[in-house]
């Protein structure tokens, strides 16, 4: 039953990205971009796998699911002000569309937190284009989402596949 | 102009706080019950200081507004499903709740990270109450919002308060 | 190789733990006073398992393997001062031996943090153990490392353990 | 009394970072690399008015003993193996070097966090220097703590001086 809701949670994500313009292959690309200097055999397939193994975590999927929500509702309005006018706005002092994707890069350890920050700042890919493509859309949280499931699913790769023991069966 | 700006969004942080049935002098008891024990002299005023201190802090106002607009759009039912349940029943493995106020107890070091935790397992005071009074109200967000505060103004006062050099004067 | 690398820094921390004071059983204890209010029926064996597959982290070994050199190098006299007296003394501003720890309780989601933040406040078993013994033997990074090892062990069996698909074969 | 502590603090933290070839105008580079784009008129000698106010922070005096330490302990080969090779080489999977400088960056909101990542990515100025000439020098801490303060002071600049009330007298 967990595992039904689990699956509920995984595919709820995959469609929410989907439905705002992302791409398990918009990600790759990113997570491409990290890994390859180091991997130059990385291949977009290990990419899409380690990112589903991502999605597949159940911080992933709520950290998703609620930051995709306070887009939404503040494309809609729905937001109480002044907080509508700063998400809408994409403040730059406003933080918590970067602390809320931590409980995702956090997940595979500490070496995410720098291409995490790295993808944020310099906008590469998918990123840069959340962040023009803003006529009527609001990105404040995905792109920050997008920068961290490519870190995770990097960190994953860098760590290698069998960090518990039952990976290894 | 920056400062009239803040000045409206520590009033506004304020206002919401007693909306939601959570009074400076609530915090004040959590942060006499977090600090007493090292400093046996600490009395009510002082605590209250620290907190409206950390109330005038940007990231703080930006933590509350977003947590108790997620509790209130909870509340009329405004969020998407499946997060909508999820935020409700306060579900145990949602942590999202818990991420958030990270940046209010962070501005103060990590000595504040175990008062946190500590009063959110605890449920000392006002936190018990905001955590028992569920009937139609939801505080998924407050409670852990309010341990923030607390134990962002208990490492306060434990710093003292010249930690910068302006602060002397 | 990389295997077997893992292997070495697993076997290490497991070492220095035992050397310190803190065998696998005293951990699962704390997991045992967390986590059976959730799960009556909860094993020490579940536990032990738990712990087991936190320790085969590398992000663990890593904290382990620096935060007891911290300790022991502080207890020999080895540290440069001011920060050997800090260390030594455990001086209450003294947040590094709290930070540190993160690394271990992070990868296993934000429930952990609160659990973290209260071993480490309320001193349960060996944690007190620690926090008294302590006559010629610093234990500064230990018992934060101790609560941080409960707490991810914790938080790995609320979370279940098919979080990742590969789990469930 | 607990002002001259921190005076010590202060002055040790200045002295060791210039020991080890980093001096206020290094960082203050780096400052101005980040926030310039944001504010064209800053000055250098803000910069370094804000690093000092960083500097200032006990948190920050803490992180900068433990990290140097750390690394005059691995150059000096005074670390236990296994833990010498791994700070010795800087090796990539190591994460404990980032996540310490966090209590810097944490201190001034998660804006900070960013500017973090991508200066420990992109290796800029210092940074890249103090990456480069290592032949005998072990800096597995020094870059991050540098960027730390760096994306620190930046952060601070950029919420204004005022962010707490006192600021204003």
């Amino acid at each position: 039953m967990k595992r039904a809701k689990m699956e509920e949670l995984y595919k709820e994500s995959l469609r929410l990205l989907k439905e705002r313009g992302v791409t398990p292959e918009d990600i790759a690309d990113l997570v491409l971009f990290l890994q390859r200097p180091y991997e130059p055999d990385l291949t977009l397939e290990r990419c899409l796998e380690s990112i589903d193994a991502v999605l597949w975590k159940r911080e992933v999927a709520h950290a998703i699911l609620t930051g995709i929500a306070l887009d939404q509702l503040a494309e809609e309005g729905k937001l109480p002000q002044p907080l509508l006018d700063i998400v809408v706005s994409d403040e730059g002092l406003y933080g918590i569309d970067e602390i809320l994707p931590l409980s995702i890069v956090n997940l595979y350890g500490t070496i995410g937190l720098t291409s995490y920050g790295f993808l944020d700042k310099e906008k590469v890919g998918i990123i840069r284009e959340l962040d023009t493509k803003t006529e009527h859309n609001v990105h404040t949280f995905l792109d920050d989402l997008v920068a961290a499931i490519a870190a995770a699913a990097a960190s994953r790769i860098a760590h290698g596949e069998w960090s518990e023991p039952e990976h290894e069966l």
